[in-house]
């Protein structure tokens, strides 16, 4: 018995979702063909739905369902400061802290020569749009502390060096909850480094 | 920022299939907006199309595009040997081999009183139909050796104790590229126990 070629293709949509090997996207596909078909009548509609209500805002380009997005255009909301994110689901994960008031811009990628993504794959025009409309005085780097973001951090704080900006970026150090067994010695020389009065 | 209840739905549509957990489906859902629209449309079309043209074959209860199935419709696989799965990826898997010609049978669930799964959840009406039409010799139950599985396997072995036919299981014990490190005490005194001349 071969696969069928719709399950196949339906095993490879599965497939291409980061994350998502070969296997469970056999496991996923098998999923949705045993259950009752109502069932992924449902799913097929809820992705079209939601893909054909998100749209671009045009200020910071976070993914949202209005253009400009609810943060762009709520006033009570700190011009001032500016955080720059890889993609829109980092800006759920900062506002779900609620110590940010500020505003956001996502980057759309890290600078990444692996896997082929370069300077031009950032929205950096969209970027020095942005800065020199609002003129923030602050802006906070919440990048990942990577290679990638490493390399990103680098590079927009050599853009930035001759603009009035403060460029600051997320404290990096031993996660709260965190066994000192299982650091790097990477994350702990760096912990090391920036260690705090307490 | 709250999600909006359309992304929400989304994210727990891919929440509901098994191992995806609420911070997967939230990047699958993230996955899905952030790409080209066509991409997600033609991913929706696939799971219509595909649930749409699988049926149950009334003989085996696979899954498959037609009923009865390529295999209970092929007159060269040998009706004498009857293989029990859980499912029908499972049948994908055994066939994978090329070792097996005879015909399957899909129980659609094993024992699982954790789970809630009673002797009422197992296809055992039509098992016994099958059994009292095909007459196969061997019965090869094909199930996973947990607790879910071993608990099955008991309870089919009571049921066709009285039944003229050889009833088997898959043989159990350390995995080819297994290290014994790793290998649980149970699997282990299971496979001292089984152990066999070279």
């Amino acid at each position: 018995v071969n696969t069928s070629p719709l399950l196949e293709k339906l095993i490879q949509h599965f497939n291409r979702f980061p994350g998502i090997g070969r296997k469970t996207a056999q496991r996923l596909a098998w999923y949705l063909i045993s259950r009752v078909k109502t069932d992924a009548y449902d799913f097929a509609d809820s992705i079209r739905e939601t893909v054909d209500n998100f749209t671009t805002c045009q200020e910071c380009l976070i993914l949202a369902e209005q253009d400009p997005c609810p943060i762009c255009s709520d006033t009570d909301r700190d011009d001032n400061l500016l955080c720059i994110v890889e993609n829109t689901s980092d800006v759920y994960l900062m506002e779900n802290m609620h110590e940010f008031h500020g505003k956001y811009f996502v980057l759309g990628h890290l600078l990444s020569p692996l896997e082929g993504y370069g300077v031009n794959d950032l929205h950096i025009k969209e970027l020095e749009t942005l800065i020199s409309t609002k003129k923030p005085q602050e802006i906070v780097l919440a990048l990942k502390p990577s290679a990638e973001g490493e390399a990103t951090i680098h590079y927009l704080s050599e853009l930035f060096q001759k603009k009035d900006v403060i460029l600051t970026r997320l404290s990096t150090g031993i996660p709260f909850g965190g066994d000192l067994e299982y650091t790097s010695t990477l994350t702990l020389a760096n912990a090391w480094k920036r260690r705090y009065r307490v």
